[in-house]
């Protein structure tokens, strides 16, 4: 079977072996879809090898279909079509014994820490599956690991119907988020730099506004009738954003931490004092995010076929990633890796 | 009846009027003890000039008993022993809609934006009062406006019974916030620099650590068992602090700003999204938080004699300001107003 290798310095080799036999609790896929997420890009451009560790098979945004149970599998058949959460937790650590596996002190993450998906054949431990509605398509599943970590922001962020929530960065994750605020009954209004973006946005619905020609806590104002947001979600990684987060909260508004910050920026502490701010931190999924964002696809209440930016076979890899690469208001590519005519 | 007006550049003068009569709504108080706030400090220091705008009575932390009933007062007799909560809220704004009056868009905090308690006589709306229960000395009721500061503390946090806290900062509002940790059930640690902070702490019962000698990560990991702690109060005010506060944190750990960082100190994001933490602001106080202070005096959990470092009658305010500037580890000095042999 084949298998896509990082090699280093944004290439992809193609190798050939033996599926791997599934071990007791292990169950091996024919990989569906696999989409390329924004850390996929940072491991392309190298800056994690040395957390990766070239080659590796990388890849965690998947769909599939069954191909050979190990042993002591129950519930699960040959054929089956899942999605997998790829969180691969001690069990045994403090966190893990508090209920937070998906935050696991050891965490491994499939697809970065260990081999992914990106080859027709995965196996994996079977505690990671989801399964798959009919009227869900293995093309859509391979969204649902995106749409998950939305969920999950959202839940986090303890989001109402009712409620107004500003999204600021209008990437795939912040689209994603918009739509599940949406879908809780919120009003959503995004944040974005790029008119690409904003129109993708405004096309599914969603309120727009542009931070650079707009005055953000101005609109943001009038919008919320002097208010101030119920909710802010952080998903731009970018510290003039973190200073904005504060100004556009309401007084105990609730700014949900989705980016990832790797230097600490100044934060407005004043502000968390004044209007008794609140912020949280959201990392991944927890398994009821998986079974939520599976649920509102299949009972229609977000489409992810808009999400789907472009499809290449995994031969194509290489030139995926790079089109990805300078297309950088893509929303999301995905390689088609083993199953013919999927649907 | 005499009042100390705060005259700028650390200064007070004694003036001598009429007492103010209490107008519709509100009562007229016989001032008993008064206590030297941060923020009194603060005024002294003549930082806060422009917002308090000398000549000006200040004082907030205030016990007394009513002297007079304006129109209108229902529930309230001459004689009651009382405390102020010293909040004057508009009523109309968005967050006095939301029932969040405590951070009123228009809050006038008196003894700062308009007259204070260090006078002879207050004349104050009545529906700032607290009654004081028989066996609550005016001594310690002047101590429960910033007790019931530490009670909006530990609940905004949600501390619970077995959690195990750390404050970070052992002046008076770290102290008092140990004691209701304690008073809920939850294990304390004070991270303070003063060895004569330290002290007090350790003779309330509270297990301390000084951040300059030992290693306060590594005295939490130990304490906690690598968990962490469930629970950080940021009462220092210092940036170098703000670093070990997401350090510091267990998985979902909820930091509760306490202190007024002037300006936005760097604060580590990635903590929050790697430990999924939690950070909420939190501001003077409900009117359930007084109700609380004042019962765990009356029912002897919290002892506030020993916060009292000092007492001195309201002629004597210059001296007491500076015997306060000159002892930064000093816990409570007291002005005693106008009551003859105060219990």
């Amino acid at each position: 079977m084949t298998a896509a290798q990082y090699i280093g310095n944004k290439e992809f080799e193609l190798v050939e072996g033996q599926p791997c036999p599934p071990g007791p609790g292990e169950v091996r896929l024919d990989v569906g879809f696999v989409g390329i997420c924004g850390t996929d890009m940072h491991i392309y451009h190298g800056v994690m090898d040395a957390r990766v560790g070239p080659p590796q098979i990388i890849g965690h945004e998947m769909s599939g279909v069954i191909a050979e149970l190990g042993e002591g599998i129950e519930g699960y058949q040959v054929g089956d079509r899942v999605v997998v959460r790829p969180l691969d937790y001690c069990g045994d650590c403090p966190n893990c014994n508090a209920g937070l596996s998906h935050i696991c002190q050891n965490l491994k993450f499939m697809g970065i820490d260990s081999p992914g998906a990106m080859q027709k054949s995965w196996t994996v431990k079977a505690r990671t599956l989801h399964r798959l509605p009919e009227n869900v398509s293995l093309k859509q599943g391979a969204l649902i690991e995106p749409l998950s970590v939305a969920c999950h922001d959202v839940e986090r962020a303890r989001l109402k119907s009712g409620e107004k929530a500003v999204v600021l960065g209008g990437g795939p994750i912040g689209q994603l988020i918009a739509l599940v605020a949406k879908s809780v009954g919120a009003e959503v209004m995004v944040s974005e730099v790029s008119e690409v973006r904003r129109q993708f946005a405004a096309d599914q619905g969603v309120r727009t506004v542009d931070p650079i020609s707009d005055d953000l806590a101005s609109e943001v104002r009038e919008w919320t009738g002097g208010k101030g947001a119920d909710v802010v979600f952080e998903v731009s990684g970018v510290p003039a954003v973190v200073e904005a987060m504060t100004e556009i909260a309401a007084a105990r508004g609730r700014i949900c931490m989705v980016a990832i910050h790797a230097t600490p920026p100044p934060v407005n502490l004043f502000q968390f004092f004044w209007k008794e701010l609140e912020m949280v931190g959201a990392r991944v999924y927890e398994a009821a995010d998986f079974d939520r964002a599976i649920e509102i696809v299949a009972n229609g209440e977000i489409d992810l076929e808009p999400f789907i930016t472009s499809v290449d076979t995994l031969p194509d890899i290489g030139q995926a990633f790079a089109h990805m690469d300078g297309n950088p208001a893509g929303m999301k590519a995905l390689l088609s890796c083993a199953i013919e005519n999927p649907s």
